[in-house]
Protein backbone atom coordinates (compact mmCIF):
# COMPACT_ATOMS: atom_id res chain seq x y z
CA UNK A 1 0.00 0.00 0.00
CA UNK A 2 1.20 3.66 -0.71
CA UNK A 3 0.75 6.15 1.45
CA UNK A 4 -0.75 9.71 -0.43
CA UNK A 5 -0.50 13.30 1.36
CA UNK A 6 -3.12 15.73 0.52
CA UNK A 7 -3.56 19.63 0.83
CA UNK A 8 -6.99 20.65 0.38
CA UNK A 9 -8.86 23.97 0.25
CA UNK A 10 -12.45 24.02 0.38
CA UNK A 11 -15.48 26.59 0.68
CA UNK A 12 -16.88 25.39 4.09
CA UNK A 13 -20.28 27.17 2.98
CA UNK A 14 -21.93 24.09 2.17
CA UNK A 15 -19.95 21.38 3.84
CA UNK A 16 -21.27 19.73 7.49
CA UNK A 17 -17.60 20.36 8.37
CA UNK A 18 -15.29 17.53 7.27
CA UNK A 19 -16.10 14.57 9.20
CA UNK A 20 -18.46 12.10 7.74
CA UNK A 21 -21.46 11.86 9.61
CA UNK A 22 -24.30 8.92 10.09
CA UNK A 23 -27.01 11.20 8.90
CA UNK A 24 -25.91 11.80 5.40
CA UNK A 25 -25.22 15.72 5.70
CA UNK A 26 -22.60 16.65 3.30
CA UNK A 27 -19.23 16.63 4.17
CA UNK A 28 -15.75 17.14 2.80
CA UNK A 29 -14.72 13.78 4.01
CA UNK A 30 -17.89 12.42 2.57
CA UNK A 31 -17.28 14.16 -1.00
CA UNK A 32 -13.56 12.97 -1.12
CA UNK A 33 -14.16 9.15 0.05
CA UNK A 34 -16.91 8.88 -2.87
CA UNK A 35 -14.36 10.06 -5.43
CA UNK A 36 -11.86 7.42 -4.50
CA UNK A 37 -13.83 5.12 -4.45
CA UNK A 38 -15.01 5.75 -8.21
CA UNK A 39 -11.05 6.16 -8.77
CA UNK A 40 -10.03 2.90 -7.08
CA UNK A 41 -12.90 1.01 -7.35
CA UNK A 42 -12.70 0.19 -3.39
CA UNK A 43 -13.53 1.89 0.11
CA UNK A 44 -10.29 4.06 0.84
CA UNK A 45 -10.18 6.19 4.10
CA UNK A 46 -9.12 9.12 4.24
CA UNK A 47 -7.48 10.66 7.33
CA UNK A 48 -7.58 14.93 7.89
CA UNK A 49 -5.40 16.62 10.24
CA UNK A 50 -8.01 17.54 12.30
CA UNK A 51 -11.79 18.14 11.82
CA UNK A 52 -13.08 21.27 10.29
CA UNK A 53 -16.92 22.82 11.57
CA UNK A 54 -19.87 23.07 9.69
CA UNK A 55 -19.00 26.64 7.65
CA UNK A 56 -15.52 26.29 8.14
CA UNK A 57 -13.06 26.75 5.32
CA UNK A 58 -9.67 25.53 4.35
CA UNK A 59 -7.00 26.66 2.13
CA UNK A 60 -4.85 24.40 3.52
CA UNK A 61 -5.98 21.09 5.52
CA UNK A 62 -3.95 17.98 5.05
CA UNK A 63 -5.04 14.29 4.68
CA UNK A 64 -3.88 10.85 3.56
CA UNK A 65 -5.22 7.76 2.53
CA UNK A 66 -3.73 4.95 1.74
CA UNK A 67 -3.76 2.85 -2.03
CA UNK A 68 -2.56 0.16 -3.70
CA UNK A 69 -1.93 2.00 -7.05
CA UNK A 70 0.73 2.65 -9.87
CA UNK A 71 -0.59 6.51 -10.27
CA UNK A 72 1.55 8.87 -9.83
CA UNK A 73 1.07 11.70 -7.40
CA UNK A 74 0.12 14.01 -10.46
CA UNK A 75 -2.14 11.64 -11.70
CA UNK A 76 -3.97 11.60 -8.34
CA UNK A 77 -4.45 14.92 -7.95
CA UNK A 78 -5.25 15.40 -11.42
CA UNK A 79 -8.62 12.38 -11.21
CA UNK A 80 -9.45 13.26 -7.75
CA UNK A 81 -9.82 17.19 -9.25
CA UNK A 82 -12.14 16.22 -12.44
CA UNK A 83 -14.37 14.26 -10.31
CA UNK A 84 -14.60 16.85 -7.16
CA UNK A 85 -17.37 19.30 -6.59
CA UNK A 86 -16.67 23.11 -7.48
CA UNK A 87 -15.94 23.84 -3.85
CA UNK A 88 -13.44 21.32 -3.05
CA UNK A 89 -9.96 21.20 -4.75
CA UNK A 90 -6.85 18.70 -4.21
CA UNK A 91 -4.06 21.88 -4.42
CA UNK A 92 -0.92 19.23 -4.26
CA UNK A 93 -0.44 15.61 -3.47
CA UNK A 94 2.83 13.63 -3.13
CA UNK A 95 3.74 10.52 -1.72
CA UNK A 96 4.86 10.10 1.69
CA UNK A 97 6.53 7.05 4.40
CA UNK A 98 4.06 4.87 5.56
CA UNK A 99 4.09 6.10 9.02
CA UNK A 100 2.92 9.57 8.00
CA UNK A 101 -0.22 10.13 9.84
CA UNK A 102 -2.13 13.56 8.67
CA UNK A 103 -3.82 13.56 12.11
CA UNK A 104 -0.89 12.22 14.87
CA UNK A 105 1.91 13.52 13.20
CA UNK A 106 1.02 17.00 13.31
CA UNK A 107 3.36 19.47 14.66
CA UNK A 108 1.47 22.85 14.53
CA UNK A 109 -1.49 24.14 12.54
CA UNK A 110 -2.02 27.63 11.94
CA UNK A 111 -6.10 28.86 11.58
CA UNK A 112 -7.19 32.73 10.28
CA UNK A 113 -10.02 34.34 11.25
CA UNK A 114 -11.11 36.86 9.17
CA UNK A 115 -13.56 39.78 10.44
CA UNK A 116 -14.98 42.30 7.92
CA UNK A 117 -14.97 45.92 9.69
CA UNK A 118 -16.71 48.68 7.73
CA UNK A 119 -20.70 49.60 7.72
CA UNK A 120 -21.67 47.43 4.54
CA UNK A 121 -21.61 43.58 3.92
CA UNK A 122 -19.37 42.59 1.32
CA UNK A 123 -20.47 40.96 -1.82
CA UNK A 124 -17.62 38.95 -2.87
CA UNK A 125 -16.50 37.47 0.87
CA UNK A 126 -20.05 36.94 1.95
CA UNK A 127 -19.58 33.45 3.91
CA UNK A 128 -15.64 33.94 4.07
CA UNK A 129 -15.50 36.45 7.00
CA UNK A 130 -17.44 37.88 9.67
CA UNK A 131 -19.57 40.84 9.02
CA UNK A 132 -18.66 42.99 11.97
CA UNK A 133 -20.17 46.95 11.32
CA UNK A 134 -19.11 48.30 14.99
CA UNK A 135 -16.84 49.64 16.18
CA UNK A 136 -13.36 47.92 16.91
CA UNK A 137 -10.10 48.43 18.42
CA UNK A 138 -7.73 46.43 17.20
CA UNK A 139 -4.35 47.87 19.54
CA UNK A 140 -6.93 46.70 22.39
CA UNK A 141 -7.18 43.40 20.20
CA UNK A 142 -3.45 43.06 20.09
CA UNK A 143 -3.02 43.29 23.80
CA UNK A 144 -5.38 40.72 24.73
CA UNK A 145 -3.83 38.63 22.33
CA UNK A 146 -1.02 38.36 24.42
CA UNK A 147 -2.36 36.82 27.00
CA UNK A 148 -3.81 33.55 25.14
CA UNK A 149 0.71 33.05 24.04
CA UNK A 150 2.21 30.23 25.31
CA UNK A 151 1.40 26.77 27.42
CA UNK A 152 -1.70 27.35 29.02
CA UNK A 153 -4.79 24.83 30.35
CA UNK A 154 -7.42 26.72 27.39
CA UNK A 155 -10.59 24.69 29.35
CA UNK A 156 -12.41 28.32 29.15
CA UNK A 157 -11.74 28.39 25.75
CA UNK A 158 -13.06 24.71 24.92
CA UNK A 159 -16.77 24.22 23.63
CA UNK A 160 -18.18 21.17 25.24
CA UNK A 161 -17.38 18.05 23.16
CA UNK A 162 -19.25 15.16 24.71
CA UNK A 163 -16.48 12.37 23.05
CA UNK A 164 -14.15 14.29 24.44
CA UNK A 165 -15.11 15.88 27.54
CA UNK A 166 -11.85 13.89 29.68
CA UNK A 167 -9.10 14.86 27.42
CA UNK A 168 -6.05 17.23 28.45
CA UNK A 169 -7.00 20.82 27.67
CA UNK A 170 -3.54 22.28 28.42
CA UNK A 171 -2.04 23.48 24.52
CA UNK A 172 0.48 26.10 23.62
CA UNK A 173 0.03 29.09 21.54
CA UNK A 174 3.38 29.77 19.74
CA UNK A 175 1.68 32.80 17.94
CA UNK A 176 -1.34 34.93 17.79
CA UNK A 177 -1.41 38.10 15.32
CA UNK A 178 -3.99 40.59 15.09
CA UNK A 179 -3.28 42.58 11.98
CA UNK A 180 -5.49 45.03 9.52
CA UNK A 181 -5.88 45.46 6.17
CA UNK A 182 -8.26 48.30 4.48
CA UNK A 183 -11.45 46.45 6.31
CA UNK A 184 -10.46 43.83 7.31
CA UNK A 185 -8.87 42.76 10.31
CA UNK A 186 -7.22 38.82 10.35
CA UNK A 187 -6.52 36.43 13.77
CA UNK A 188 -3.59 34.24 13.01
CA UNK A 189 -3.52 31.84 15.76
CA UNK A 190 -1.00 28.86 15.76
CA UNK A 191 -0.71 26.23 18.05
CA UNK A 192 0.56 22.76 18.46
CA UNK A 193 -3.12 21.60 18.76
CA UNK A 194 -6.67 23.36 18.99
CA UNK A 195 -9.40 22.72 21.13
CA UNK A 196 -12.93 22.03 19.85
CA UNK A 197 -14.19 25.84 18.88
CA UNK A 198 -10.96 26.82 20.24
CA UNK A 199 -9.66 29.72 18.28
CA UNK A 200 -13.79 30.77 17.69
CA UNK A 201 -13.96 31.19 21.66
CA UNK A 202 -10.56 33.25 21.49
CA UNK A 203 -12.19 35.19 18.46
CA UNK A 204 -15.20 35.92 20.72
CA UNK A 205 -12.91 37.28 23.49
CA UNK A 206 -11.13 39.38 21.61
CA UNK A 207 -14.31 40.94 19.59
CA UNK A 208 -15.66 41.31 23.65
CA UNK A 209 -12.40 43.29 24.06
CA UNK A 210 -12.42 45.33 20.70
CA UNK A 211 -15.75 46.26 21.43
CA UNK A 212 -14.60 47.25 24.88
CA UNK A 213 -16.93 45.00 26.55
CA UNK A 214 -14.48 43.46 28.08
CA UNK A 215 -11.44 45.10 29.95
CA UNK A 216 -8.14 43.57 28.55
CA UNK A 217 -6.85 42.68 32.16
CA UNK A 218 -10.03 39.95 32.47
CA UNK A 219 -8.82 37.90 29.60
CA UNK A 220 -5.92 36.67 31.75
CA UNK A 221 -8.77 36.14 34.59
CA UNK A 222 -11.05 34.15 31.86
CA UNK A 223 -8.43 31.77 31.22
CA UNK A 224 -7.22 31.40 34.25
CA UNK A 225 -10.43 30.10 35.61
CA UNK A 226 -10.95 27.01 33.28
CA UNK A 227 -14.73 27.46 33.07
CA UNK A 228 -16.15 28.34 29.88
CA UNK A 229 -19.17 30.40 31.34
CA UNK A 230 -16.70 32.72 32.10
CA UNK A 231 -15.86 33.48 28.36
CA UNK A 232 -17.70 35.94 25.77
CA UNK A 233 -19.75 34.04 22.96
CA UNK A 234 -18.24 32.14 20.75
CA UNK A 235 -17.57 34.03 17.29
CA UNK A 236 -19.42 32.57 13.10
CA UNK A 237 -18.02 29.82 11.84
CA UNK A 238 -17.71 31.99 8.35
CA UNK A 239 -14.96 33.36 9.54
CA UNK A 240 -12.81 30.89 10.26
CA UNK A 241 -10.42 29.09 7.38
CA UNK A 242 -7.18 26.44 8.21
CA UNK A 243 -4.71 27.86 6.31
CA UNK A 244 -1.52 25.88 7.30
CA UNK A 245 -0.91 22.28 8.72
CA UNK A 246 2.90 22.07 9.54
CA UNK A 247 4.24 18.39 10.15
CA UNK B 1 -34.89 66.72 -7.14
CA UNK B 2 -31.58 65.52 -5.05
CA UNK B 3 -29.01 63.69 -6.74
CA UNK B 4 -27.08 60.71 -5.50
CA UNK B 5 -23.75 59.23 -6.26
CA UNK B 6 -23.32 55.94 -5.35
CA UNK B 7 -20.30 53.33 -5.24
CA UNK B 8 -21.66 49.71 -5.82
CA UNK B 9 -19.73 45.79 -5.42
CA UNK B 10 -21.21 43.48 -7.36
CA UNK B 11 -20.64 39.94 -7.97
CA UNK B 12 -21.36 39.52 -12.08
CA UNK B 13 -21.84 35.65 -11.94
CA UNK B 14 -25.70 36.18 -11.18
CA UNK B 15 -26.34 38.81 -13.38
CA UNK B 16 -26.99 39.29 -17.00
CA UNK B 17 -24.49 42.78 -16.41
CA UNK B 18 -25.40 46.02 -15.95
CA UNK B 19 -28.42 47.02 -17.90
CA UNK B 20 -32.03 46.48 -17.70
CA UNK B 21 -33.17 44.03 -20.81
CA UNK B 22 -36.80 44.14 -22.22
CA UNK B 23 -36.61 40.04 -21.99
CA UNK B 24 -36.62 40.18 -17.92
CA UNK B 25 -33.10 38.96 -17.73
CA UNK B 26 -31.54 39.66 -13.94
CA UNK B 27 -29.43 42.52 -14.00
CA UNK B 28 -27.91 45.34 -11.70
CA UNK B 29 -29.71 47.98 -13.40
CA UNK B 30 -32.75 46.30 -12.73
CA UNK B 31 -32.36 44.80 -8.68
CA UNK B 32 -31.69 48.37 -7.93
CA UNK B 33 -34.31 50.22 -9.50
CA UNK B 34 -37.09 47.56 -7.89
CA UNK B 35 -34.90 48.65 -4.81
CA UNK B 36 -35.51 52.41 -5.25
CA UNK B 37 -39.36 51.82 -6.15
CA UNK B 38 -39.75 50.15 -2.80
CA UNK B 39 -37.96 53.27 -0.74
CA UNK B 40 -39.22 56.12 -2.82
CA UNK B 41 -42.61 54.83 -3.65
CA UNK B 42 -41.99 56.09 -7.78
CA UNK B 43 -39.67 54.87 -10.50
CA UNK B 44 -36.56 56.14 -9.92
CA UNK B 45 -34.05 55.79 -13.30
CA UNK B 46 -30.43 54.56 -12.28
CA UNK B 47 -27.40 55.81 -14.54
CA UNK B 48 -24.14 54.15 -14.21
CA UNK B 49 -20.52 54.81 -15.54
CA UNK B 50 -21.10 52.27 -17.92
CA UNK B 51 -22.56 48.63 -18.84
CA UNK B 52 -20.34 45.91 -17.51
CA UNK B 53 -21.12 43.17 -19.36
CA UNK B 54 -22.76 39.66 -18.15
CA UNK B 55 -20.77 37.57 -15.48
CA UNK B 56 -18.37 40.57 -15.01
CA UNK B 57 -17.59 42.40 -11.57
CA UNK B 58 -17.37 45.76 -10.15
CA UNK B 59 -15.77 46.83 -6.94
CA UNK B 60 -15.99 50.49 -7.63
CA UNK B 61 -18.73 50.91 -10.22
CA UNK B 62 -20.58 54.40 -10.10
CA UNK B 63 -24.18 55.51 -10.82
CA UNK B 64 -26.28 58.20 -9.80
CA UNK B 65 -30.18 59.04 -9.01
CA UNK B 66 -32.01 61.80 -8.96
CA UNK B 67 -34.80 61.95 -5.97
CA UNK B 68 -36.94 63.92 -4.70
CA UNK B 69 -36.20 63.21 -0.55
CA UNK B 70 -35.45 64.21 3.31
CA UNK B 71 -33.15 61.46 3.24
CA UNK B 72 -29.76 61.61 4.55
CA UNK B 73 -27.06 59.41 2.20
CA UNK B 74 -25.88 57.29 4.54
CA UNK B 75 -29.97 56.37 5.46
CA UNK B 76 -30.24 56.54 1.69
CA UNK B 77 -27.13 53.35 1.96
CA UNK B 78 -28.50 51.94 4.91
CA UNK B 79 -32.09 51.12 3.21
CA UNK B 80 -30.83 49.87 -0.31
CA UNK B 81 -28.41 47.74 1.13
CA UNK B 82 -31.63 46.66 3.66
CA UNK B 83 -33.50 45.56 0.60
CA UNK B 84 -30.70 44.56 -2.11
CA UNK B 85 -30.38 41.08 -3.09
CA UNK B 86 -26.68 39.08 -1.17
CA UNK B 87 -24.65 39.95 -4.97
CA UNK B 88 -25.10 43.85 -4.91
CA UNK B 89 -23.75 46.09 -2.39
CA UNK B 90 -23.70 49.86 -2.09
CA UNK B 91 -20.41 50.94 -0.17
CA UNK B 92 -20.99 54.72 -0.05
CA UNK B 93 -23.36 57.47 -1.23
CA UNK B 94 -22.89 60.82 -1.56
CA UNK B 95 -25.19 63.64 -2.75
CA UNK B 96 -23.76 65.68 -5.58
CA UNK B 97 -24.73 68.83 -7.83
CA UNK B 98 -27.22 68.46 -10.21
CA UNK B 99 -24.72 68.64 -13.44
CA UNK B 100 -23.35 65.16 -12.20
CA UNK B 101 -23.78 62.33 -14.29
CA UNK B 102 -22.03 58.86 -13.48
CA UNK B 103 -21.78 58.41 -17.59
CA UNK B 104 -20.92 61.61 -19.08
CA UNK B 105 -18.71 63.22 -16.22
CA UNK B 106 -16.22 60.01 -16.21
CA UNK B 107 -12.45 61.17 -16.21
CA UNK B 108 -11.34 57.57 -16.35
CA UNK B 109 -11.88 54.29 -15.63
CA UNK B 110 -9.82 51.28 -14.17
CA UNK B 111 -10.64 47.74 -15.09
CA UNK B 112 -8.91 44.63 -13.52
CA UNK B 113 -8.63 40.85 -15.24
CA UNK B 114 -7.57 38.16 -13.10
CA UNK B 115 -5.46 34.88 -14.54
CA UNK B 116 -5.60 31.93 -12.27
CA UNK B 117 -2.00 30.68 -13.13
CA UNK B 118 -1.55 26.84 -11.53
CA UNK B 119 -1.95 23.57 -12.01
CA UNK B 120 -5.79 23.38 -10.07
CA UNK B 121 -8.69 25.50 -9.77
CA UNK B 122 -9.59 27.43 -6.88
CA UNK B 123 -12.82 26.72 -4.57
CA UNK B 124 -12.59 30.56 -2.97
CA UNK B 125 -11.81 32.58 -6.65
CA UNK B 126 -14.43 30.42 -8.78
CA UNK B 127 -16.40 32.34 -10.97
CA UNK B 128 -13.83 35.61 -10.13
CA UNK B 129 -11.08 34.60 -12.01
CA UNK B 130 -10.00 33.42 -15.18
CA UNK B 131 -8.23 29.47 -14.25
CA UNK B 132 -5.72 29.14 -17.17
CA UNK B 133 -3.46 25.97 -16.22
CA UNK B 134 -0.66 26.36 -18.85
CA UNK B 135 2.40 28.09 -18.70
CA UNK B 136 2.38 32.07 -19.03
CA UNK B 137 5.08 34.77 -19.51
CA UNK B 138 4.36 37.55 -17.50
CA UNK B 139 7.94 39.12 -18.91
CA UNK B 140 6.04 38.59 -22.21
CA UNK B 141 2.78 39.91 -21.29
CA UNK B 142 4.97 42.94 -19.64
CA UNK B 143 6.53 43.82 -23.24
CA UNK B 144 3.22 42.88 -25.30
CA UNK B 145 1.22 45.72 -23.13
CA UNK B 146 3.89 48.46 -24.01
CA UNK B 147 1.95 48.69 -27.13
CA UNK B 148 -1.35 49.50 -25.86
CA UNK B 149 -0.53 52.36 -23.59
CA UNK B 150 -0.93 55.85 -25.01
CA UNK B 151 -3.41 57.28 -27.64
CA UNK B 152 -4.77 54.71 -30.26
CA UNK B 153 -7.50 53.66 -32.51
CA UNK B 154 -8.61 50.44 -30.34
CA UNK B 155 -10.82 49.00 -33.37
CA UNK B 156 -8.83 45.59 -33.81
CA UNK B 157 -9.84 45.55 -29.76
CA UNK B 158 -13.71 46.15 -30.27
CA UNK B 159 -16.10 43.40 -30.30
CA UNK B 160 -19.38 44.22 -32.87
CA UNK B 161 -21.70 46.59 -31.13
CA UNK B 162 -24.56 46.87 -33.44
CA UNK B 163 -26.16 49.93 -32.02
CA UNK B 164 -22.63 51.65 -31.62
CA UNK B 165 -21.47 50.48 -34.98
CA UNK B 166 -20.48 54.25 -35.92
CA UNK B 167 -18.84 55.36 -32.59
CA UNK B 168 -15.73 56.42 -32.83
CA UNK B 169 -12.78 54.24 -31.99
CA UNK B 170 -9.70 56.26 -30.42
CA UNK B 171 -9.43 55.79 -26.81
CA UNK B 172 -6.16 56.67 -24.71
CA UNK B 173 -4.48 53.85 -22.33
CA UNK B 174 -3.00 55.59 -19.88
CA UNK B 175 -1.91 52.83 -17.51
CA UNK B 176 -1.74 48.93 -18.32
CA UNK B 177 0.56 47.19 -15.55
CA UNK B 178 0.81 43.26 -15.61
CA UNK B 179 1.25 42.12 -11.67
CA UNK B 180 2.28 39.31 -10.81
CA UNK B 181 1.01 37.87 -6.80
CA UNK B 182 1.28 34.06 -5.88
CA UNK B 183 -0.31 32.08 -8.66
CA UNK B 184 -2.55 34.78 -9.28
CA UNK B 185 -1.78 37.41 -12.55
CA UNK B 186 -3.09 41.03 -12.85
CA UNK B 187 -3.79 42.83 -15.01
CA UNK B 188 -4.71 46.47 -15.01
CA UNK B 189 -5.99 48.93 -17.32
CA UNK B 190 -6.72 52.64 -17.03
CA UNK B 191 -8.12 54.58 -20.03
CA UNK B 192 -10.14 57.78 -20.43
CA UNK B 193 -13.05 55.24 -21.74
CA UNK B 194 -13.24 51.97 -23.13
CA UNK B 195 -14.73 50.41 -26.64
CA UNK B 196 -16.81 47.42 -26.10
CA UNK B 197 -15.37 44.41 -24.45
CA UNK B 198 -11.87 46.35 -25.34
CA UNK B 199 -10.59 45.02 -21.94
CA UNK B 200 -11.48 41.46 -22.42
CA UNK B 201 -9.67 41.82 -26.55
CA UNK B 202 -6.79 43.02 -25.03
CA UNK B 203 -6.25 40.52 -22.14
CA UNK B 204 -7.40 37.79 -24.71
CA UNK B 205 -3.78 39.39 -26.82
CA UNK B 206 -1.76 39.46 -23.72
CA UNK B 207 -2.59 35.44 -23.09
CA UNK B 208 -2.19 34.61 -26.66
CA UNK B 209 1.80 36.54 -26.33
CA UNK B 210 2.27 34.92 -22.41
CA UNK B 211 1.45 31.44 -24.05
CA UNK B 212 4.21 31.95 -26.87
CA UNK B 213 1.45 31.88 -29.61
CA UNK B 214 1.80 34.94 -30.53
CA UNK B 215 4.89 37.25 -30.83
CA UNK B 216 5.33 40.33 -29.10
CA UNK B 217 6.06 42.65 -32.35
CA UNK B 218 2.94 41.46 -33.69
CA UNK B 219 0.77 42.85 -31.37
CA UNK B 220 1.61 46.63 -32.47
CA UNK B 221 0.81 45.62 -35.69
CA UNK B 222 -2.95 43.94 -34.93
CA UNK B 223 -3.58 47.52 -33.34
CA UNK B 224 -2.44 49.31 -36.12
CA UNK B 225 -4.69 47.24 -38.54
CA UNK B 226 -7.97 48.22 -37.15
CA UNK B 227 -9.37 44.97 -37.93
CA UNK B 228 -11.53 42.96 -34.94
CA UNK B 229 -10.42 39.70 -37.04
CA UNK B 230 -6.73 40.19 -36.68
CA UNK B 231 -7.06 39.93 -32.50
CA UNK B 232 -6.50 36.59 -30.44
CA UNK B 233 -9.97 35.71 -28.67
CA UNK B 234 -11.45 37.52 -26.83
CA UNK B 235 -10.57 36.18 -22.95
CA UNK B 236 -13.81 34.79 -20.29
CA UNK B 237 -15.73 37.72 -18.58
CA UNK B 238 -15.57 36.19 -15.66
CA UNK B 239 -11.76 38.08 -14.47
CA UNK B 240 -13.16 41.33 -14.84
CA UNK B 241 -13.72 43.76 -12.32
CA UNK B 242 -14.59 47.46 -12.47
CA UNK B 243 -12.24 48.62 -10.14
CA UNK B 244 -12.82 52.39 -9.89
CA UNK B 245 -14.42 55.25 -12.03
CA UNK B 246 -12.55 58.53 -11.66
CA UNK B 247 -14.59 62.17 -11.92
Amino acid sequence: MRNFKLTLEYDGAQFCGWQSQKNGERTVQGELEAVLLKIFKKPVKVIASGRTDSGVHALGQVANFKADTRMKPLEVQKALNALLPFDVVVTAVKEVKDDFHAQYSVEEKTYRYTILNRNCRSVFLRDRVYYYPHTLSVIRMRQAAKAFVGRHDFKSFQAYDPLRADRDTVRTIKRLTVKKEGDLIHIEVTANGFLYKMVRNIVGTLLAVGSAKLKVVEVAKILKAKDRTKAPQTAPAQGLCLMVVKY
